[in-house]
């Protein structure tokens, strides 16, 4: 199943039909090159599991190919499963430099900073491998130093724009490299893979410079401290908070260890200005008039162990939210969270607090760094693609990302949507969507080896939902006869207390009944007696209590 | 804790701090008459639990005070605990003829239709009680037959708004009374307690004309089949979407068994007006063309088993959406349920359809039924109360009401924001709030008796995240010495297949070690053993995996 000499084929191991664990891969000749290794948080159905990253399973059998890994920004979603990556391939990782700064947090996390290699690089870079090269342009997004790729093929050019948004009044000097773009487009691009986060939402995206404004406003009003909250890798929100809380005469405290690490890593490499002394430490809070104080924190998407929750339910030790203070959400709802986070809004409401939190475009607080449907129109314009592949984002947003392609001028036929694992084979200009790699999720939790399976999970839903019921049975091996009572044992099926006395001795005596009639039968082998008593007793649990419990029947021979 | 004899008491089941599960009592001398019995759905958090009903202990120890039960409307958040609160007390139940529709449904449905109590009214009618007399008013919302309910106490006058909008085009003549309103804030309201929903939401709730345009305009536009999906009961909607499919040719079909039972209620009683030979049977569907059917399903919050869920993966028998038919969210998204909407909105796009989502202010096929402020405030401003109780909402609600109550004159603390049993008393025009009576959840699962208690749950949550790990020690009854080795059976917790052999042999191991040092040091009670044995397990299966199963430790003694 691998690739053609004289194919250019272009594949994703995670990114599309979802919004998370970015992985997309080019391939020509020799060359594998990487792009983005990003993970995903589970959703409440994967009970237990901590992460999701991509399957690389391809990439280990393929070692030899795999010659860069290049990043294109420092979220989550496309740095996260770097370390699991590098843990299992010895590659190389080029990213501009506030994302290596953040990857290079991760790799001390995980102990492998030392062995990893780390190629700097900037929108100037060129990077050559054995028949493809690469450049690089500066797009604009929700945290510095963002790129877009063109991998220059002997097929022609391919075009990866990373996240991106037109923000054309932005923070710090962050612009899209538009004319760069335009000149890109007039080469000439085979094949665009552009993000489709925002493909359903009409107009262009509002500026950064909107959210300064709301923030500064804030901060005059408030009459006691003001709490922000937001991605800590949100550095030009970061600086807006610290610009108004500046002009506004406040202190500023960081609360949140994502928080610290993010901005140090941002203070220390230049994309943060931070005017001296206004950082205070958390304890020195009380030292201040409230009116002098601000805190940005770690939790705006309500995760319950950040900073955000715990003042929300007055577990942060030494900072306490009174009554006239003022907590601002300065950042969106990520689809998922919404109950998390209005429960977070309850609770300060409740210690008498002035909430600030909604969309961005009720509070003000807030503005996506994900380009509109005008934003991709723009980048579609300039880069003028041949074929096309929306890329990050769930279904319906690729089919809109597809339909605003057509709208300016991309054929009909000509985009592609992808699953993870379906390969765009591309010979002589041609691309055709025939084959596919494996590919899937990799569960990661605790310390389990990195990794647990389907069946773990099956399990888990269904002990979740009905509990369980445990029956041990200790026979006489050689006889077959049961040497004592039956030991039933239930947990999350019904309440302990109530009537599990008459249920247990019912369980009891079905055990025995069953176990009689297949010894009568001489059908005492242990896996036929377990197959049975659970047969038997499924159907009367189900019978009594409408569950379906996990019935795990154990025969002790002596 | 029961009343003074002179003293009027108002206090809530459920409802407050919570959208569900709507429950609120009047309670005067020997009276208690109680307003509404919804249930709620439960969250993720609730594994295996279907349904959450009020906990009605103090209504049981006051059984002969209570008088009546009053249902405002027909939504399952009014009258879904219903059947339950019947099961334990006789009480009549009085509501309209819409609603009473709904709720014989449900009697029928748990078998107790026959035994019980049901009282038409309508919003002329009055009902006295021993000290207590009662009034209704109409109001709009999103379901037929709305009450507004006033209660005339020598204490004064309670009024209870039910759910409401002001609409002042309505479908169907379902006008809200505002000149009863008006007479009642003339005659004097000592308090209020009206519906909080909407009180985040700026403006004035848009009237469902709008989304009737917006209907036929779909079905206009569609070339072939269109399907719309909405809550049962909404039967204005319904209404409209009888109305457009009628103008645009085509024949009706109704998929689910909500949707089929509703219908039939509101054609019954006349509360929906469907012309001869519009209907058709799921089955004739292909008997037309395609751009001569429309579709009304159940199934617009994402529900899995529901009929819109279905016909997205294809599982609907019979009934197939094909490239070029439109499907129409024509209900807004309940919050919570998002994800399970796109990932059905994502189906639809996979089979090719055309599809209309979202909010009701993006898509246009959506109004909601509950007031936005100035609805609220119109209400305030009508019945000018003394004290306030906002209901019907979460606590960040609460206080948007209380805030609006106050821009129309209610007095500053005489707004009450009160919690699931919190009373307030009124002796003398005088309101405290000081007491609470016993309240909280009741878990209702599949045949469990009715009910499951906070222990199952605990013990789900455990076995969902971290599975368990099962230990079997077989001994010797007189000398407390080990008959076989330990079996231990892990599920949930790692790979069946990869590395559990050395697991297990370790876990064994500590078992047998853990047992040999509590035999030499005397200490070889049953409880003794399985708690030592439980905290040596634990703490090994820690550093190894990182997680915290439950460990069930079994001693069988022979």
């Amino acid at each position: 199943m691998s690739t053609q000499e004289n194919t250019l084929s272009v594949f994703a191991l995670g990114g599309l039909h979802e919004i998370g664990k970015n992985m997309y891969a080019i391939e020509y000749g020799n060359d594998i090159i990487i792009i983005d290794c990003g993970n995903k948080f589970p959703d409440e159905s994967l009970l237990g599991v901590d992460l999701i990253i991509p399957d690389i399973a391809y990439l280990e059998e393929n070692k030899d190919k795999v010659k860069a890994l290049i990043v294109t920004h420092g979220h989550e979603d496309h740095i996260g499963g770097i370390p699991f990556l590098l843990k299992k391939l010895n590659v190389p990782v080029y990213a501009t430099r506030f994302t290596l700064g953040l990857i290079e947090l991760k790799l001390k996390e995980h102990k492998i900073l030392r062995e990893s290699e780390l190629v700097e690089i900037n929108p100037h870079s060129t990077l050559e491998f054995e028949k493809i090269n690469v450049s690089f342009f500066k797009v604009n997004h929700s945290i510095p130093d963002c790129l877009g790729i063109v991998f220059h093929t002997p097929e022609g050019n391919i075009v990866h724009t990373g996240d991106f948004k037109f923000d054309l009044t932005p923070e710090h000097n962050e612009h899209s490299d538009i004319h760069r773009m335009s000149d890109i487009g007039k080469e000439g691009v085979l094949l665009l893979l552009s993000e489709s986060t925002n493909a359903e939402r009409p107009g262009l995206t509002p500026s950064e410079q909107m959210v300064g404004d709301h923030v500064e406003a804030a901060c005059r009003k408030a009459k006691r401290k003001v709490v922000f909250s937001t991605f800590a890798s949100n550095i030009s929100r970061v600086q807006q908070i610290v610009n108004a809380a500046h002009k506004t005469n406040r202190k500023l405290a960081l609360l949140g260890r994502s928080m610290l690490n993010v901005v140090g890593v941002a203070m220390e490499r230049d994309y943060l200005d931070v005017p001296d002394g206004m950082l205070i430490d958390q304890t020195e809070i009380d030292d201040f008039p409230p009116e002098q104080v601000a805190i940005l924190c770690t939790g705006s998407q309500g995760e319950q162990m950040a900073a955000l929750s715990r003042l929300s339910t007055g577990n942060f030790r030494g900072v306490n939210i009174l009554p006239g203070d003022t907590v601002i959400f300065a950042a969106g709802p990520i689809p998922g969270n919404e109950r998390n986070i209005t429960s977070i809004v309850d609770n300060f409401f409740g210690l008498g607090a002035k909430v600030i939190y909604g969309s961005g475009s009720t509070s003000g607080m807030h503005v996506s760094g994900h380009g509109y449907q005008e934003d991709l129109k723009l980048m579609l314009t300039l880069m003028k693609p041949k074929y096309f592949i929306p890329i990050h984002g769930e279904l319906r947003m690729l089919h809109h990302h597809r339909m605003l392609a057509e709208s300016v001028g991309v054929e009909e036929g000509n985009t592609f949507i992808m699953n993870n694992g379906d390969v765009l084979d591309i010979e002589q200009s041609i691309a055709r969507q025939t084959r596919r790699i494996p590919t899937g999720n990799t569960y990661v939790e605790g310390g389990v080896g990195g990794s647990v399976g389907d069946f773990v999970l099956q399990d888990r839903k269904q002990l979740s939902e009905d509990g369980m019921l445990i029956i041990v049975l200790t026979m006489n091996k050689t006889e077959g006869k049961l040497l004592s009572d039956p030991e039933t044992i239930s947990r999350g099926l019904v309440d302990r207390a109530y009537d599990f006395t008459d249920f247990r001795k019912d369980v009891n005596r079905l055990t025995k009944k069953t176990v009689n009639e297949l010894q009568e039968a001489n059908r005492t082998s242990r896996n036929v007696m377990k197959k049975e008593l659970k047969k038997a007793i499924q159907q009367y649990v189900f019978r009594q209590t409408k569950k379906k419990p996990m019935i795990v029947p154990i025969v002790i021979e002596i």
